[in-house]
């Protein structure tokens, strides 16, 4: 027996702790080509609000009643599956509980790098080869450029900034309350606003005179808009989340939408699971950054999988710095 | 003495008459390297819309009791500029006026690919190249594609529908009233939406089922909303024009902007002038299409100077087909 986190109910706008129900559950045998292993780190998310909602997307969506899934790092207790053995620690997606059945193919063993354990779900992980992909590849992002990067002391953005300053860029980040603004200047970044101060558009003018050339989107609405706003000439927008509208029901409002024609802004979205081919680039690179100290991880460690709720509803108030992690 | 129309004042909203001014000018001595040109064809374009504005883009603005500009095709009756001579017809850009005297460096001789001179201002001009390099650079269109083009009977987008059925897309194009879907029908195009009838998310979602991979946006606001919509997975947009905000102060409401995650969509704002190098190419392929038929021309022509003011507001009111023209 073990215990998993189940959809209770789906979220109405902001979730709360009754959308979440602890369960104990039977693990299925453990059959051909399977590994049974013990849940040590647990990833949240900001992503996973979407599948909480009944729509179709890239991922199908959490089913009300089951059981909800997740970025995991566990050991090996059990396995009969070739190449894993017990005391190997993986890489797998039935997070959200203690112990996993699951097929061998579905995780992965975590490479040697050097690096601990739960940065394979913060900087060497997904989080990691967001930033990684998204500045570099969707926004196409190079030496000299002014980039904004929003949400700069999350999980996500953390590394952007980072990445963005061993490349050679100049680094506006933005993020919530003086604490995390600290934070995102102690990474190396040129400028931090707090958006809570005063509006976005009106901070970011001030804080890129001259312009933009990138911006990594983590938070949609008035800042993509306020990016719009400054955005110089041929500039390249990565998409990569829009949590102010993922908890709202209005549509986003963009007075500077225009501006894309004028400006030639490219706006290019994209997830990290296309990337995957080329994640022993991103590995290479990374663990590079880790060693010379150019990336260095940074965790908000929340103990206890009856945390885990908690953990995630965080994501949303902004009480997380660096990336959000529930250890067991 | 020439005559030339002014802006009278800057329009709040949707332009009127009374934004306009038709007054004499006086026509400067005619010094070394200058022609004058006595103007047979005047371009009104949305684009001009954003110059009346007091706000800097990619062209300065117009100023108030000052001649406004535009595209135009005259023909040359006095030149003390090297390769010009009384006859010749040339491509400038002091438009709205009758006679005009300019550097022979800012005028181009009518390329000799047999075709009328108006089209220089229609298929074979900045229109034609905007609906050309926008489809086939910006949105990386291909053939097998489906392509959905807005205001798909105005100048850009006649001619879009027309490219994307050569190079073997299947197209939906929107317009307004049953004469335009008609008129979007004859140029090929496998649907045509009148936006008029339902919502344009209900008709687009309908004419879609399996969703597209291009859209090229003329209008902004609703249809680019319902684009976001339907659009499948690494769908591209060139965004050319969004003629629904142009007169508006309200800002773009945007509900499914958060797709461009999910389904890895790519916007492109694009300005035909960047792609000056690149003109022989348009004009072979487009010079092609011409003889061979696949693209015909077609416009609204206007007669006589004092009617400018009204052709350019006509674009506004959906009263062109093709490419609004004003012939003197």
């Amino acid at each position: 027996m073990g215990k998993a986190w189940h959809l209770k109910s789906r979220p109405q706008g902001m979730p709360t702790a009754d959308n979440f129900e602890l369960k104990e559950i039977e693990l299925p045998p453990l059959g051909e080509g399977m590994i049974r292993v013990r849940n040590r780190w647990l990833s949240v998310d900001p992503y996973m609000r979407g599948r909480m909602n009944d729509v179709k997307s890239y991922v199908p969506p959490f089913e009300v009643g089951q059981p909800l899934e997740g970025g995991a790092v566990g050991e090996v207790i059990e396995s009969k599956a070739e190449g894993f053995a017990p005391g190997d620690l993986v890489l797998h997606f039935a997070g959200w509980r203690d112990e996993a059945v699951a097929p061998a193919r579905t995780a992965m063993k975590l490479p040697d790098l050097g690096a601990e354990p739960q940065q394979f779900l913060g900087v060497l992980g997904t989080t990691g080869a967001t930033a990684y992909f998204g500045l570099l590849d969707a926004a196409s992002a190079k030496q000299g450029d002014i980039v904004f990067v929003s949400a700069a002391a999350g999980a996500v953005g953390s590394v952007v900034v980072q990445i963005a300053k061993a490349k050679g860029m100049t680094v506006i980040g933005s993020a919530g309350g003086a604490e995390k603004c600290a934070f995102v200047r102690s990474l190396g970044a040129d400028t931090a606003i707090d958006y809570r101060e005063m509006p976005i558009l009106k901070s970011l003018a001030a804080a890129a005179p001259d312009g933009i050339d990138v911006y990594f989107d983590n938070v949609g609405g008035s800042h993509l808009d306020a990016a719009l706003a400054v955005a110089r000439n041929h500039a390249r927008f990565a998409i990569c989340g829009m949590i102010e509208g993922y908890n709202k029901v209005e549509p986003a409002s963009l007075k500077f939408i225009g501006r894309v024609i004028a400006a030639r802004i490219r706006l290019q979205g994209f997830l990290v699971f296309d990337y995957q081919p080329r994640m022993d680039e991103f590995y290479r690179d990374m663990a590079g950054w880790l060693k010379s100290g150019a990336v260095k991880p940074r965790e908000t460690v929340i103990e206890g999988l009856d945390q885990m709720p908690e953990a995630f509803l965080g994501l949303f108030k902004g009480e997380n710095i660096g990336k959000m992690l529930v250890k067991l």
